[in-house]
């Protein structure tokens, strides 16, 4: 009945979303207030007041016909050309609004330029651990994500076996920074030598790979560490963005690509995945949020609250015996399972209403996700059952 | 350096949408009040009053971590559970949440179910004159669409030719009533042939064939004539529905899915099209959105607005000489281009400033569709250039 491709989707549906909507049945049943849910990046944090005030604001003093109708594929031009700018602030790159696609969240704006850059075939590499969707949404245009395995002790890109995973069929490498799941930053010099890879393996090959850069946690750093922005390091890149998290809007769907013009032929290269927006049904990003998140784009959700749960997780798994390693950036603490098969822990977890995701979800056995941009209160209540699961494997 | 498969859209993009974008700037060079702007679906009716309350109300009183968060992917069950007790009420159905899936309008329900059920070689049918988009949808996910001549005197399907064009790869037919580009409406009598053709080829070939019902002009009709709701026609009925048109939200992106719960193995079929909504990056349809429509459910733009610019422009075109069926239905009217090559006529107007989209665009050429969703106004200053058009064609 249904597409052969969807099957195996159907039967391996995504464990994230599984435990979010378990998680939601749990708390039903037990109250949500016995419920750890740590399942899914569903920010806890309320959008910045600004969000709301402008929203009321645009309702109030804008034309409805505009605010809420169609406008080019690409987005509201005075929309693209203030995130170019911002960025350009921000950064010291020198984009206008031609550089910028709005999009429906990060998730939309990937599978445009997998949709505009894939023959099928084509291989897309990323570091392992890495969310998961990714290698769906490479398989929607029928590439291949080829996954480099991860460096356990740090999670840092393992880059010699980066530099062998490059072939000929090599299409793009799609990084996360900050890392879901595991929190850590690439420094500058990873980049730099991720780049400088790239560049010799154009020159081999003949071929033009491209750097997807996918940072909705750009702006959730606790250290003070910079995140490249890594159109300033190599050509081939377009990075893709998302408020959800900055601006803790995740079921808004709103997000912008930037393909920087540094790109041969990037006048073609933007129409194609402004004409991807568009086939794939996407049409253009929702519009009055376009507008709303123009007016907010130094706004961010108050993140000494996730620094904060970073913190008291932190400590206390630590002292229970858990082994991990301290985030950096984004809301999530990649924990090493106290047994080999994680899918165990989970479950053990699970009957102390604490809900996190099994490692393989990203392609690295052994670990579990936590995600904790939850309230401060759901970290602290967990707590005792984080203690217990630990007594129970002789942590 | 782009995708094979994008090559030829990007040399062939959309002439509707390169009319809209062409049309804007039009009216910074002439002024907007002296471009006659006919070319795309972008409702000039201001939403209802209550999408714009209910969107204060919601802001006001919700918590903001729900109305912009994440929900299950197809969507909150209260806004689904509302959305199938309103269709029960007009169309006598009898649907639950568990048959409604909120998508990113239109385009994004459809290319979830294309991408639910096809398989790479799969034919899917449509009667042209048809929503050109169609086919880049199926060819999105390997499909093949076949287009089933035009009966150009009504504009009615063409029974006989639709019987043969059914083959055993026919996996589903596409209808879109109120039909855009035409205006006509199929009536009961037509679905209920279809239903028997494709019931009697299921029957033949051993296989499953969808009507996928795109009605995003269901509530826009003009003369009391009744649009019949398919799924009471047909088991194989998957509809897909947009508020752009009835609550003049298109760039919005908000629309629904219905599928049956007589379709054999329809959870599976459910789940598919859910995960189709995830993979593809639409993850949900925009969470602000879904609770204002669920409120506005019995709420549409004021269609009288639209009939009279309907009334105007039929009298005077047909006066001029201009061949056309009075629209029943959606805000198009589907003109005979008084000379064989329809893109001529098309550049003779635009000389006019006034924008008409060729009907080749719709597989139908030799006839221009005029979008009449814009002012009164609009209409009435665009006769004289109609008129002119008419007496240099000898009309």
């Amino acid at each position: 009945m249904i597409a052969k491709k969807m099957e195996g989707l159907v039967n391996n549906n995504s464990v994230i979303r599984q435990m979010f909507e378990e998680g939601k049945k749990m708390a039903q049943e037990f109250g949500a207030e016995n419920v750890y849910d740590f399942s899914i990046g569903n920010p806890n944090v309320p959008a910045p007041e600004k969000v709301k005030q402008t929203m009321m604001r645009l309702l109030e003093e804008e034309d409805p016909v505009v605010l809420h109708g169609y406008m080019p594929n690409a987005g509201f031009p005075d929309v693209r050309e203030k995130v170019a700018q911002s960025l350009n602030r921000r950064f010291g790159t020198a984009f206008t609004a031609d550089n910028i696609m709005m999009t429906v969240g990060a998730a939309g704006g990937l599978n445009c330029v997998l949709k505009a850059i894939i023959n099928p075939g084509d291989e897309v590499l990323s570091f392992a651990p890495y969310f998961v969707e990714y290698r769906n949404y490479v398989a929607n245009y029928d590439g291949v994500l080829k996954e480099i395995a991860p460096d356990t002790s740090t999670f840092q890109p393992d880059l010699e076996a980066f530099e062998k995973a490059v072939t000929a069929k090599t299409r793009a490498l799609i990084i996360n920074n900050p890392n879901n799941p595991s929190g850590v930053i690439y420094p500058e010099s990873t980049i730099k030598a991720i780049a400088a890879i790239l560049e010799r393996k154009q020159e081999e090959y003949g071929t033009e790979i491209f750097i997807i850069s996918d940072e909705p946690y750009r702006e959730l750093v606790y250290t003070g560490a910079e995140v490249p922005y890594i159109t300033k390091y190599y050509r081939n890149t377009i990075v893709g963005y998302s408020f959800s998290k900055t601006l803790s809007l995740p079921g808004e769907r709103i997000g912008y690509l930037v393909v920087p013009s540094e790109i041969e032929g990037q006048d073609k290269l933007f129409q194609a995945v402004t004409i991807a927006n568009r086939v794939l049904g996407f049409v253009n990003a929702p519009s009055l949020i376009q507008k709303v998140v123009a007016e907010c784009l130094e706004e961010k959700a108050d993140i000494s609250f996730y620094a904060k749960n970073r913190d008291v997780l932190y400590d206390a798994l630590k002292e229970y015996g858990f082994e991990c390693i301290k985030p950096e950036g984004a809301f999530y603490m990649f924990i090493k399972s106290p047994t080999e098969d994680e899918k165990e822990f989970v479950s053990a977890a699970k009957e102390e209403h604490i809900l996190l995701v099994p490692g393989s979800s990203f392609a690295c056995g052994g670990f579990v996700r936590l995600s904790y941009c939850v309230s401060y209160e759901t970290c602290v209540n967990s707590l005792p059952g984080f203690k217990r699961l630990a007594a129970k494997y002789g942590l």
